[in-house]
Parts: C-alpha cells; structure tokens; sequence
C-alpha cells in the first residue's frame, strides 16, 4: 500500500464511544481511556465521543484495549466506532504516521478472553464494486470463524474480544488495500449482554 | 422520487441501539421499547440492537420516539443508530410501504424539547460525487440552526432532540433525491450528559 493515493494522507482514524451501562459510568469511562497508553495517536475527546488518528496498528491497538478495559469492569458495556480512511483533506495529525510499529497496548491479558458480540459494516466510497469488497470481507470472517451471521445493515461476529477485533482490522486493512481510496467501517460490539445469557 | 430504483425496494431501514447509562437500563430500554407503536413497521431486535423498516417517514417518527422515552428517563442516554435505504437485495417486509403516512408517534410531547448533541455522516454508495452530497446536507443543517461545526469524520448538530432528529431525517430524505441508490447515514445523539453540562 504506498503512502499517498489520491492526495490525501493514509492516516487511519476512528471516532468512538464506550457505553457502560451503569451508574459508575463515568469513573469506568475515564479509567479506560487513562488506563490505555495514546502516545501513539492523535486524540481527542468531546461530549459525544473520542476519536483517534494515526497508523492503523495503533489505532486498532488503542480502540480495542480502551474497550478491553471498559469491558473488564464486568457491567454490560458497548464500544460503537467509525473507522476511516482516505476522508478528502483528512491530513492534520499527519506526524504520528511516523511513529514505529510496535504496539504499546498489546498485553490486555485476560480482557481479550471477554465474550463479545458484534455487527459491522463496510462501507467503500466513491467506487461502484463496493459490494464485491463487502462480499470478500465477509467470507474472511467466515474463514477465521468469527463470521455469524448476516442481519439488515450489518455481518455479526462472534467471539472473544480479541478474536472479534482481529477480524475487524483484518476486514479493515485487505478492503482498503483492495482499490479504495476512501473507506468507512462501522462495529457495534457489546459486552456482558443479559440478553445474550438469556438467549 | 419513484418508487423503484435499480430494481431495489425504497424501504428505509434504521439499525439502532439505546444506550441508558444506568444500573436499571434493561427497564429503560424495554420501557422505551414498549412505548412507542411500531405496527406501521418491521421491527426486530436482537442481543445487539434494534432494526426497524418500513416507510421513511415512520422509521424516522419510530426511532426518534424510543431514544426520546429513553431519554425521559433522565439519566445520561445515546442513541446510536444506522440508517441506510437502496442496500442491494433488502425487499424482504415490502408490505410496510403500503401504510399511509399518518405518524403514529409524532405526539412526544416535552420529551422533544430535551437537549441533546449529535454527531452524524452521510455516506451515499456507489457514486464519484459523494462529498458533495454531503457539503449540500451540512449547508441544509446550518440553515435549521442546528449545525455547530465539523469534527474529523461526523458533522455536529446541537439542539432540542426534535429539532436534531428533524435535521437528520432531512438530510437523509433530501440526499437520497439527489440522485443516489444506495445511501447510509450514521448518527449518535446524546441526552443528559454530565460533560456537556461541565463545559
């Protein structure tokens, strides 16, 4: 994948909200985010939501292990994000492309064998095969096992956190390097569901 | 706008969740849930989210009303939800285009005058021209006041939730004329939040 396409940078970012459905939402909220070295990525939180650009690595890295460590609070939580790339103009912040691979929040340990559930979807603009990458995305859910499913709007995942995260940047990453310029990924993925249980 | 287009149905569909940040969600989801008629739609939710179908004008008049009762409850709430009209292949539960447009839920009273702050995207499929859809809804959005600005990758509305929910389904219905197939618009819109009050 080179560097530039189209002008614009291949700085990935995802803006997202972590949703602990509990009284305590906020001290698990802001323990999360403090918990989770961001040195990696541009950051910035709002009143809505977070979002953070930077490599791709980093910001599945940063993304996961903040809901990692929303989920291990043990109350049903729900991460919901939009991951971009290639937005027209999206190029501030471009100096943390320049950061090194290696990621700084890997070890989630035990947080990563959380059971979650997940609905995604791809969305490839400005290109008229875009259901041919949707279609390509999905059957290598299928292959790594995660795949359960398609519903209106969305594929569902299934798995451990960690599994279901792998797949999300695995669908990420070979659908951007597919011909796009410009992509967008939706994941709702939830936690400690009561529904799932009585399922 | 005609009724068919690339030999796909018009039907509206909307993936949503509500997220009550409280230790008695389950009683508000289901509350909200429960409250709000939804015969002029198909609806069906899962351990995950929401999917309601059907006419534009009720999925609207539907989602706006179950994030509005699950606000009332006062505790800080976010709806999250996807809709998308023109997916290749969604016809199944056509029969909910023959309702008539009578709105079944327009009557939320003050739950419409809370104050809430949306982020949304627009993302129209298969088309060269996407960003300037976009541009024309943001210019719309700032013309009905509620527009307060762009963030990287969502455009921000600010405003009583009737008034938000007024300036999403417009954008929608007014982008999908453009002359676009297939067409999908995120939102998240906050209620009772403890940041913005901080601010």
């Amino acid at each position: 994948m080179s560097e530039l396409v189209c002008g614009t940078s291949r700085i990935v970012g995802c803006r997202f909200s972590v949703f602990p459905m509990t009284d305590r939402f906020v001290e698990v909220i802001m323990g999360a985010l403090h918990s989770v070295d961001t040195t990696k990525v541009w950051v910035q939180t709002d009143d809505v939501s977070t979002c953070v650009r930077g490599r791709m690595e980093h910001v599945f890295d940063v993304t996961r292990a903040i809901f990692a460590h929303a989920a291990a609070s043990g109350v049903h939580t729900v991460f919901q994000g939009t991951y971009s790339i290639g937005c027209p103009g999206d190029t501030d912040a471009d100096v943390y492309m320049d950061e090194d691979p290696t990621l700084l929040n890997c070890d989630i340990g035990k947080h990563a064998d959380i059971e979650t559930a997940c609905q995604f979807a791809l969305y490839p603009l400005g290109t008229d095969n875009y259901m041919e990458v949707i279609y390509n995305e999905v059957h290598r859910a299928k292959a790594a096992g995660t795949f359960n499913g398609s519903v209106h709007y969305a594929s569902r995942l299934d798995g451990a956190l960690s599994q279901v995260f792998e797949s999300l940047e695995n669908a990420f990453q070979h659908a951007i390097q597919s011909d796009h310029s410009h992509l967008v990924m939706t994941a709702v993925v939830s936690a400690h569901s009561p529904s799932a249980k009585s399922k």
